[in-house]
């Protein structure tokens, strides 16, 4: 190959606020409006009370006008999916993580939860789905749309809306609430409809990271920092052990935006936990009675990372992460993604990864996830993906992946590899 | 030296259930009788309902009965101690982790939350700290009990059962309720009088896993094995990022029994958002402002981690979590410790380790968090502790960690160092 295929697995499109109003169907135009209002008031108060960055805003809107137009107009992103690379990409609301100018009416975007009002959420859901099937007619190809579906308060409503955002041309699954509180977890068999949905029509079923136990942190910042990512993750271990890719052999479930570190441990543990109880399954354990494999091997079929920004540290995990399961992703447009410096950020993070791994986590894993059509899509990255000398590949520094590639998950394998850099 | 002075930072002791009737103040024997029938009854349900592992619990007490008795016989704990190898004890409740049969009264012990009788469980908490602090009047250098205070009803009684726990001879420290719900959270200011009587008394705080968000996981008995150990290290990062160690520098707050291979990624992502937001301090952000340091140094001044059944893995990344952070312990006389088979299981970890990292993390380390007079050990530990032989410890293997050793934590030093066993 001569230039990598890259898939951004975590993009971000939302139309500037007021202009969500006319896609909003007219009996919830008032209520948008009072919304609205309300929305400019809180905005105020945060930032006289010093908790909004606004000179950080300013100078990112400033160096970035014309770039962050693509959040929402289609040859703009192309233009700048173009110069960072990026050939497709799965495309979440809410494009601007600064300010929250471009955000899903009614909060339906990431930071949904079962706290909000579940007619206005579903209608600005909509509302956002509809927008963004338009948005991605320009360049088909090259988008996979995510569906924002409020799945908590009324299971059946929120069938009807994935078969209809399916049919619009949002091939690229549903994003579902991270928090189920205060509805059941999603472990409980009220959901089936969803997964069932989702399996047959081939939508991969999304968290996204946002939303936290907010109301436990006061004012302290960094206690979201420690943990907002684990609320996110949460629903991969209750759907796993719940026995939910038993029963939906073929359901797609991504965790994005959360990092990739975590997952790692997380098939260490389980597996542990897997095989002992299995073995001693007769005594009367209740671990894995709906389970018929591993933890890490319903992962690899079933489960993907939307690792965004992978760190050095991360993929240095990937023999045991499964490098399947790892879709990078260059976060575009918020600023605390890799846009618009997306290649000096690859060549810092896979400069002495073997091209076939790289490959596989920048594009292949995302193609298998989404079904993207990789014939379509290589004239794309024939003209703008990064080349392995983009990249810094040279073949130097190879040779350290060799035990680990060996030794795989050392839990399952008995081999316990070194060479492993630690990394940043 | 000869022999390792080894001390477990995890051990159980607890009195079989009826026997914990007379240390009760006598008001509250009537409820401890109803709520003995109560729990005879619940546990012949579970029994029933197939939730008990009977054939296990008998294996275990039958193969083990003699030195089961170990969990509240003084002369006959010693014995497995020595057989152990391990010379000095931090003592945490609830021997019987099979069957519960020698819990606090009340659910007093590990599992205590915001949801109990608060009257009760300081009830039950006294009782024990009372029959505690007697079984370490028995080789008092040899243990370190730690005080049951159940501190979220009534800050001021629970500090002054701290001042009569510690009166009575219990020098381990506390153990508070790794769960507040529904009262407010560890960063709240309420506990303050906690924190200041602990620093001045040189009194560890303890979190101990047990308690979980139990109600959200169905019968899925996984869910609870993938999450538990988050729900006891999370008041950690509150009460870290909350500047409590920097208001109560001296103040030493130990996670025990919950792994230790979260820490290294902990501290990775609390370092980097520390660092980027204290760069960006003066534009507005909330992150930092309580602290004068990085969230790694508060660790490597008031954090350590009772660890446990250490696993290689988890050796592996003791540079990033720092040596003097962690401490082994063999959860006598749980099942899923080391006892009594402790020898075979360091030999296992630690063949290869630095003896000076390996003397550190089997006993410095709590020494140091805990005071134990290592004099008054010393004898015991020539008569009973692990030779270097016993570990296997020839100098083979040691070359691998020199690199590792030199980039200690690559987010600060910016040494990208190969060479970790990720291991098992």
């Amino acid at each position: 190959m001569s230039r990598y295929l890259v898939i951004s697995a975590d993009c971000h499109a939302g139309l500037p606020n007021a202009d969500y109003r006319d896609w909003l169907e007219p009996a919830y135009r008032n209520a948008f409006d009072e919304y609205q209002t309300e929305r400019i008031v809180l905005n105020e108060e945060l930032r006289e009370r010093g908790l909004r960055n606004e000179e950080f805003a300013e100078e990112w809107e400033r160096e970035n006008e014309e770039g962050l137009r693509g959040g929402w107009d289609a040859g703009r992103r192309d233009k700048e999916l173009d110069a960072d690379g990026v050939a497709g990409e799965v495309i979440f609301p809410d494009a601007d993580a600064v300010t929250a100018g471009a955000s899903a009416p009614f909060g339906a975007g990431l930071g949904a939860s079962g706290e909000h009002d579940p007619e206005l959420l579903m209608a600005g859901a909509r509302a956002h789905n509809r927008w963004l099937a338009e948005l991605c007619t320009d360049s088909p190809h090259r988008r996979a749309g995510v569906a924002i579906v409020p799945i908590l308060h009324d299971v059946d409503a929120a069938v009807v809306e994935i078969k209809r955002a399916a049919d619009s041309g949002l091939r690229g699954g549903i994003l579902i609430p991270s928090m189920w509180q205060p509805y059941p977890p999603y472990h409980d068999a009220r959901y089936d409809p969803v997964w069932a949905t989702c399996q047959d029509l081939e939508l991969a079923v999304h968290v996204h990271s946002g939303a936290a136990d907010r109301a436990a942190y006061g004012e302290h910042v960094g206690i979201y920092v420690s943990e907002v990512r684990w609320w996110s993750t949460r629903p991969l271990w209750f759907l796993l052990w719940a026995g939910t890719f038993e029963r939906f052999p073929r359901l797609h479930f991504v965790v994005t935006e959360c990092g990739a570190f975590w997952a790692a441990d997380l098939l260490w543990t389980s597996d542990i936990a897997y095989d002992r109880e299995h073995a001693a399954r007769k005594l009367g354990g209740q671990l894995s009675e709906h389970l018929t494999m591993r933890p890490s091997e319903y992962f690899d079929r079933n489960c993907f990372i939307g690792a965004s920004n992978t760190r050095r540290r991360e993929l240095a995990r990937r023999y045991e992460i499964g490098i399947g399961n790892l879709m990078w992703g260059n976060d575009f447009p918020h600023p605390e993604g890799t846009w618009p410096h997306t290649k000096e950020w690859l060549r810092r993070a896979f400069w002495d990864l073997p091209g076939d791994e790289t490959q596989t986590i920048l594009g292949g894993a995302a193609a298998a996830c989404y079904g993207f059509d990789v014939e379509a899509l290589r004239p794309v990255a024939e003209r703008i993906g990064p080349t392995t000398t983009e990249l810094g590949q040279t073949g130097e520094g190879l040779e350290q992946w060799v035990n680990l590639r060996a030794a795989g998950r050392p839990w399952l394998t008995g081999i316990e590899a070194p060479a492993v850099p630690a990394g940043d």
